[in-house]
């Protein structure tokens, strides 16, 4: 199964692709889609929707691992984030792949299997479950890495994006 | 000049298109794209950036107006709403249309002069504006007509959507 885990942002938007095969990962591909500051929401979003497209037809994953959005702070930043995060979900949405969505205590669970794992643990968990040189930078692109796994170690479990009516 | 007013929502996302030349209004088009509860998000959010790229289609307005987010309430709300606007600022971004955005404040300033105007007034204005026989219904296609007023009164002084960095 291909999983592609995904941090969202405006600035910079994580991706890891990973493929969980009994019960091992392989690392595939991960990286960064950025985008520059000082230029228009509406044209920062429209490529991040560009980059993710690319990103779907080259990796075909099976299902998309989204982190969920949790903000109790800047406001600004926060419905900017959440307005790309919208363009992310419909990039997968148009592909037909199931999205998946996880709060950032249950990819810590499901990562080092403590809620509380700090950043420094979390990045070494992943580096070590993934077989990587080196932990992956930026920290959204580890953070996507992450999530990806914890889809891969909670398939199943994960609520179905959406499952929640507002 | 065709502009295209928007509400953004989840559930509902009101529409209204006019026509502003010579300081007169001429209504087009109106209404809202709804979205069933108790379905998925992503599923929503398909459903609001497929309509609204068939009525960009149809109307090819010359510019977007959309009603700016302001949330200090239900964060799980906000959060819904804010990803649904993403893909409607998406879909405007798509055809190169460009994007202005208005508050609440001075949507209100720009149909009523007045910005504490209430539901009532504005519903008025708005029906008086565009020379209609009602108030259109629901609440969120005339709150769509009106920020498409707002910018056939203010036009050049709003602030371009996403002018802010973030």
């Amino acid at each position: 199964m291909v999983i592609l885990g995904i941090d969202p942002g405006v600035a910079i938007v994580g991706y890891g692709v990973v493929d969980y095969t009994g019960n091992r990962f392989r690392t595939i591909d991960y990286g960064a889609i950025t985008t520059p500051a000082k230029t228009k929401l509406t044209s920062r979003i429209k490529t991040i929707y560009e980059e993710l497209r690319l990103l779907l037809y080259q990796h075909k994953p099976d299902v998309m691992a989204v982190e969920e959005l949790f903000f109790n702070t800047n406001t600004t930043t926060a419905m900017a984030v959440a307005q790309a995060r919208g363009v992310i979900l419909l990039a997968g949405t148009n592909e037909s792949i199931p999205i998946f969505e996880y709060t950032p205590l249950q990819i810590k669970q499901a990562v080092t299997g403590y809620g509380r794992a700090d950043k420094q643990q979390m990045q070494q968990m992943t580096k070590t479950l993934l077989g990587l040189a080196s932990v992956p930078k930026p920290d959204d692109t580890a953070d996507a890495l992450a999530v990806a796994i914890c889809h891969g170690h909670s398939n199943g479990f994960g609520a179905v994006l959406g499952a929640e009516t507002i």
